[in-house]
């Protein structure tokens, strides 16, 4: 096995050179598009790593279905569908256009940036510190990490730039999708995408879905199962950006991929797998990342259909 | 078992009121409301039925998956997806107006109606007679049933009244996405759709898919496995119209909706489901086959996620 | 001012080597491209040509002021106007995707192919044949032209090639902006792009739009000045695809351009302008007649605004 | 004339129960809705005014062509065109839908929202109260009253409400359309909207554009002919939200509206003209402005076309 992931790891550094590091700002252009890193989680607890498993990056979009899991937890299904939809788009990852068509004024899904910003508004806390403090302790208790915290550059420089999710924001601010200040949420909603994580950190909350929200250790159930479903549907259908579909034929798995170059996979009831590559495909997805998925796929039947 | 099965058609029957038989052409209009039925097929060979799982009716856009098998097996995949996008999209069934956006002029998926217009036009044959009657085999061995055929009343009424279906052939054909006569290809395409079957028929085909391509009684590989995950994928993804997303989370497992009433699903490895109830929701699909996959999904801990 | 056309003919013809001639159908495709045409009719009688000003086109886009006034004529504003809207938009000549956003399922003007098949499919008539011979004598009338037909060679291959205007036409049969056959209507509007004039033709037509209506010869008001104003408006906002702004700005009359490479100019109380050049640039407009207009509006200071 | 005013004045005024004042702020909806006034300020100095022509109201979107005019004085046509577009286009008064769809990433043109706020933001001026003082000093120019101000409680209430608008901003900041803050061109365009002004006031307005830019009085040329020409142009074509081809069919002359109620019309070489009437339709123009202006120009034959 480790010998097949690192043969894996190998092939797919060869394959960095067709992408690019995302580079909207500073902070991220800096990544090494060379780095390629696995790990895996499995729901009984052995873990494997390989390659650059313990570079550092920004969790970016990875933290969309943590988030969501969050405002499921304290607002209920029915509260949190009543902001944002849940069907499957095919739409890219910077997509305004979609907004206004959506029957009832609210965005598609909550895996698109939209849906994503509109979700982190219904975080519960009695100010911003608090509910950032809630999501992020929630984060490290799936992540099995209590050292995670907040790359404050990566921080700055999402709020200095974000210019078309801040358009976002208050397009939903005025549809009624958006309670409060818009500066606020997209402050926490920026603050959630620089949380600092490895490939393991994310392969930690890929086994906490793939175990159906059950702590791997303890076993007590953290999370009803309804919203792992919930979230494991939505990262299945939406969580590969306009490529998604073409991953769940490849692939099969519940998985989210973010601009720092990570995808986090859920495999039921097997597994946990955290991928990190920097350098993107022009769908935002890890080209290297979505190599090692590939292959690991094939070998390992991994696929839910 | 066929207790629980009872249970649930009689449950579901009383929820048909809420909608509506296909009214576009009289001889849906006819169809009794109140009918609801299921078969279930284990790939072990068992089989189930319950309420009106005699009654016949017009397959419609359950078709769409198995002439996608029939299309990947006449022409591979490079060549089918050359011509037609594996993308989720959340749209209604009856819309034209994604088409052009599509990056590659393309439809985005199989399941809906301009992509399985494309998908018809790819079965071989060297004329329109021979083509269908491949087709026809093949559905006749998917479902066990050496005696569908098709319903001539529903054909002609299709072929009449299909002027949207007709418009997305002709910018098909001005795109390039389908070649030869666009007359010829809807009326294959409306045959397909007017094959009768029921349940059993449906719950069958369905049977197949969660047996991953191979005969339930001889163990052959008759499709590619591969082949298989993609039609698989793609009706998890955009297989009940607007609601598949939502399906997905209730359910969660491979489906495809007709507006004749019927729902065919495969639970990989366990079972093909048959449901018939040709009262529609707004979505178009059967309100009581939802009901019935939902109470059926929660009995038996259904969902693939 | 033959000096002045002379020159302003001779600068324009050194511009036709930017554009091309349109090559969708083999016919169009066999024009010379520096070609350079012009005519004016002053609304007093007074005829000026200079350059290729008897080379015979096909009026393809420029007939759709005419049969529009014809529809007006035949069916009332009302009737006309149930299904076509008169709004301006800043499309393609060749986009299909507004279609359906349109409040109240009607094409947006009678400008955009869409709109100008339903308008089409208005004229009045026992059967195609009378239709057409309608329409062809209307047309005559108009460019004081009893000689004008139709080009059976661009006739055909419209027909032949037309599956764009075809999926637009079962299109609005779906919606029901056309009723009767759209084969029939495909074939009436064929046959009336591929009327063949010259340049002095439609300045003919031109004179009568300045002329308000009214027959410039014998001073009958051949057309209510009403649909002369509405038609006049449409020809403003939309008359030069997404062009209609900038030649707006430039030129400031009523007009209309086609494929042929023609464009009919009407310049309210004192002249026809008719201008031929097949070089197209990008939007489909003919690149010697834009030259040509703007200076000509410059000199004599043609703008209504 | 003056009977003529006083009975169209007293016929609109029975229409106007069939509209609603603005309600998107207080400030508007206070608006008595049964007001209806008129000015009309003759090229040779001649002035008429009928009904509430003495009622303040603030000018919103009328005072989109006036800074047009000043962006087009301060940048140059090349530079104001290189921000925004200037194609016709009928889609509703608060959309942002099509802005991601435009060729070149700009607004499609000065007279929707996102253009006008596109313009503004080029207006010359060391901060903002500078470039404020400028523009409020051509707005009196033109209106020949050196008293025009600012309503404060509009100006406070648009800039608490106006998501909408500060979303296209957001958008327009990511697309490069809008250079500096945005806030900053918010606090601009809010404040040019909120200038009161009467009937009186845009009737002076009108015959500046009507007088080609030339000073009433004076005869000196403020502004060159040809921006003159871009702003009636842009004005005839998307003035009136979207209802613009209706009005040009029925009224004819470049005309803007704005929520307030108030309507500027330019007849060329005649006259301006200012209408006032706060009960709007549904599609945000005046009920009484559009009745009157219709009345008027049967009677006083004003289409340009």
């Amino acid at each position: 096995m480790q010998v097949l992931l690192k043969k894996i790891v190998e092939d797919s550094k060869k394959l960095t050179c067709q992408g690019n590091v995302a580079s909207y700002i500073p902070e991220l252009s800096k990544a090494n598009p060379e780095h390629v890193g696995i790990a895996i989680v499995q729901t009984n607890g052995k873990v494997r790593c390989e390659g650059n498993y313990l570079e550092k990056f920004t969790i970016q979009s990875v933290s969309k279905p943590i988030a969501l899991l969050q405002a499921l937890i304290d607002n209920g299904e029915e509260e949190v569908f009543s902001c944002v939809g849940m069907e499957p788009t095919g739409d890219p990852f910077n997509s305004i256009i979609r907004l206004e068509t959506f029957d009832g004024s609210k965005p598609l899904n909550p895996m698109i940036n939209a849906g994503a910003i509109a979700v982190t508004s219904l975080i519960k806390g009695k100010n911003n510190e608090e509910r950032f403090n809630r999501l992020l302790e929630f984060f490290r208790k799936l992540a099995n990490n209590p050292d995670l915290g907040v790359n404050e550059d990566v921080f700055q420089s999402e709020k200095n730039t974000g210019d078309r999710n801040r358009a976002m924001g208050y397009f939903m601010k005025d549809l009624g999708s958006i309670k409060g200040s818009v500066e606020e949420v997209l402050d926490l909603y920026f603050r959630q995408c620089s949380i600092e994580v490895t490939c393991l950190d994310i392969a930690n909350i890929g086994a906490f879905f793939a175990n159906h929200g059950r702590d791997l250790k303890t076993g007590e159930q953290l999370v009803p199962v309804r919203y792992m479903h919930i979230v494991k549907t939505v990262m299945t259908t939406c969580g590969m950006y306009d490529a998604s579909g073409e991953f769940a034929v490849n692939v099969g798995v519940p998985a989210k991929s973010g601009v720092g170059g990570g995808i986090m996979c859920a495999v039921p009831n097997r597994m946990g797998i955290g991928t990190f590559g920097p350098a993107l495909d022009k769908k935002g997805n890890s080209i290297a990342g979505l190599n090692v998925l590939n292959e690991l796929a094939k070998e390992l039947q991994l696929s839910i259909f």
